[in-house]
């Protein structure tokens, strides 16, 4: 039986010298100059040096090298040594060493950056070994739980709402059919609804899970299954909102910022590490600035990514576009006198990341906001109904996660902070 | 604009005497005795009164109160005053009130104990303003919090899995097709397969999310759209995962106990609030004590929910089950020499509430037990071609996260520790 890992490779530095550890991991490299041979060994957290020395190192050591391959699964015991020479300073000279997996050769390249997305992908498992996968996926946990925490200090607890439901949550939309037992159901392309209702008891709820939208475009920053970080809160508008929001982004990009080294290895530069005050950008001024900069944009036009993108010369990557004309918003949102609303939208390197407003909360007015869009009400009924029994005033966000961490890393496809994507073409792995 | 909530209904203390205060939430109760008028508000952390006395409460507040009705929303400004006479020894006498929606008369009971449970679920989001049920879920968020402390605190990140997918899991399984696009996908059953591969790279890994089970019975303890806790480990076996799991439910007990007094204020006693060490008990004297009782139980049974209730009896509430026969594992589970397996089940309060194993880690060994259990390789093969590349030995477990609180809560039904139920009749609210 093979011992425990003591240590991952990260932690392996020269104040360790002298001290025996146990690493486990894979064969990242194999270099052998004849009385000396390297191992570098690489787990989750980075790589670490094992130097063999003819007659330092144990025979049976010596021997299981001579067998060994790339991606190997390996555990060594040694003895930790600072060093001038070895990489990050330390090396480990092994005692013993347990060879728990052989490795065929990869069907993709890992040590470089040659394979193209649609290969990696194909062979998600195997590519998820590349040092950057590995950078991207261990930040994108640690974001997520900043996310809960600064939640969780601000009272909000935890929900799970079902994903598989029987109408579309704004009406219109694109959803994927389940065959529910006798009945077709679809599966849940926002938690909108459910969460309104739940802040008329736990009034501060969130939910992080998977939503659905059986859009047929492919770009890359759409996904067809994706996870959707949703909060609503009891007695709040948005102004409470965007406030929270932009603590929740402080935390995050600290988070960021904290693994800026790590990054900086595997080639990936943050859109930001420090964030003073997110500017709020009122709508109507996004539009002028848009027509200053030559773009043809009209009044009650959506904004695109290119224009989204021109406005960080002026308010830099992360910014908030607020007030909204009511008309590009869902029936849910509160009207902010006249043609405007109480909605907004989080910016992050020109892409669309969270966005909410304050709600409606008096049936009389939801019903009325849903005719003029052509819903029928009573297709909601179920949903109207609540709002007879004492909602509160409320406002909240849905956030894509996977657009966090792809817009906060710098990445140039929502795919690449998805380990296994759902789009229009790929439903495998 | 009315202002905003200062403190929870829970933290209005004695110690708050003299202090101006604003509460927000529902009228639960009015009481009119002359020149005293008494209102109970509710919000989800509790209860507090406030107090309306001639002479001293401002006119426009006492007409506030005459048109007031149950679960109408109010927030109220007041001074906190230290009393003999009031529930919880504090009242708060209203300086202004704002009536931000009107309720009325709610479909059930909620006042009571008294609806029966289809009733509930019909009307779930008025259901849910029962205090019994903002502890429960309060307390889920809470149990689900320490759940993935637990996890991070020992170096597992946190990771998303597709829910659509286009093979079972373990085989043989009953899926919910999902029609993606051109083709028939189905719903994931558990993220097995995706966690082991992710051993490989990411070594340790959890999720929490939605699982599917499109089984047709209608049981009190099974849901057809569940939350499943998965953890996966590499470089770990069955009882390293058996002390984390331990560890877990030691954590998750503990606060639980924190909120004893709340939870008896709506009925509910904890199954346990102390745990000194989870009892580890062999398959095999589980089935000799099971004979001793008198139960008709044969080698190589499963246990049922009526035999683990009766087991705890010998071991108490809470305890593991641990090395099953093989042939009552699926085909990943490691064997023990013959016909034994590294694997275990959790159970508490007689429920089986997760179960893991060492998983295998060899090709090989893998198809054996696939041809084993009648399922052709042939179908896993994108599953099987990642233990090509270097798989290391891993195990983990899976929690059926429902069924952890309804067990912890002693409660009768997984449909009381689920917001929104799916089952075999229900896919509304």
């Amino acid at each position: 039986m093979y011992p425990k890992k003591t240590h991952w490779t990260s932690e392996i530095t020269p104040e360790l010298h002298g001290k025996e550890v146990v690493v486990a991991g894979w064969v990242w490299e194999l270099r052998d100059i004849g009385k000396v041979k390297f191992l570098l060994l690489r787990d989750r957290e980075g790589f670490v040096q094992v130097t063999l020395k003819a007659g330092r190192t144990p025979d049976h050591v010596f021997k299981a090298f001579a067998d060994l391959g790339r991606e190997d699964v390996v555990v060594v015991r040694g003895v930790v040594e600072a060093s001038r020479i070895a990489k990050r300073g330390v090396e480990v000279f092994p005692l013993d060493i347990w060879v728990l997996n052989k490795a065929k050769p990869l069907p993709l390249d890992v040590w470089s950056e040659s394979a193209d997305l649609p290969t990696r992908l194909r062979w998600r498992s195997v590519d998820l070994k590349r040092p950057r996968n590995l950078a991207v996926f261990s930040l994108a946990s640690r974001i997520l739980r900043e996310i809960r925490e600064a939640l969780y200090g601000e009272r909000f607890v935890e929900v799970f709402t079902p994903k598989i439901i029987v109408t579309s949550t704004e009406g219109g939309a694109e959803l994927f059919p389940v065959l529910y037992f006798e009945r077709v159901a679809y599966l849940s392309q926002s938690p909108q609804l459910y969460k309104e209702q739940l802040t008329a008891s736990l009034e501060r709820v969130f939910e992080i899970g998977p939503a659905y939208r059986a859009e047929k475009h492919n770009t890359d920053f759409h996904l067809n299954e994706f996870i959707s970080v949703d909060a609503e809160a009891a007695f709040m508008n948005y102004n409470d909102i965007v406030d929270l929001l932009e603590r929740i982004v402080k935390r995050v990009v600290a988070a960021v910022a904290e693994e800026e080294k790590r990054l900086a290895e595997v080639g990936i530069r943050p859109v930001a590490t420090e964030v003073q005050e997110v500017p709020r950008v009122d709508y109507d001024d996004a539009v002028d600035r848009l027509r200053q900069l030559g773009y043809d944009v009209k009044w009650g036009d959506d904004l695109t990514v290119e224009m989204q993108k021109a406005l960080m010369k002026f308010y830099g990557p992360i910014y908030f576009i607020v007030n909204f004309p009511a008309s590009l918003r869902p029936f849910y949102t509160k009207r902010r006198g006249g043609d405007k609303s109480e909605s907004y939208d989080l910016i992050i390197n020109g892409i669309e990341i969270a966005s909410g407003a304050t709600r409606i909360h008096k049936r009389d007015e939801l019903e009325e906001e849903m005719r003029r869009r052509g819903l029928d009400p009573r297709l909601f009924e179920s949903h109207l109904a609540v709002f007879d029994y004492g909602m509160p005033p409320h406002a909240g966000f849905g956030l894509g996660f996977n657009r966090l961490v792809t817009a906060l890393l710098n990445l140039d496809n929502v795919r690449h902070a998805t380990l296994y994507p759902r789009d229009r073409y790929r439903v495998e792995p």
